[in-house]
């Protein structure tokens, strides 16, 4: 792994992580129950997207492993 | 583009909008200048990461245009 991948690997696991850390807390709110419907629409999609991100920087960082 | 891709790609598209508009979100916040320093480190790497997510879709997209 060369010094560019290193630092490139560094920022994708940091992105991950946080992105992850924000997921955590979509499905926390998803489980409460508590949200009204265009809030519940709006982390719904959040949730999905935050997913979404967090398996395309997986992908990425198996490439670069 | 055959079915799969475009179903694909209208799940990227709709998180990549999903994930730009908290993204500006976190920018908007920044510029307000008024969160203490932990949540400004919070919003900072959350801002950064979210950057990094649109990038990655956006790189993905390009694949299956």
């Amino acid at each position: 792994m060369n010094q560019h991948d290193r630092l490139h690997r560094k920022e994708l696991l940091d992105a991950q992580e946080s992105l992850a850390s924000t997921l955590r807390k979509c499905l926390k709110i998803q489980q409460g129950g508590k949200l009204r419907s265009p809030q519940q629409t709006l982390n719904d999609r959040r949730a999905k997207s935050l997913q979404i991100a967090v398996d395309l920087i997986e992908e990425r960082l198996k490439g670069i492993r």
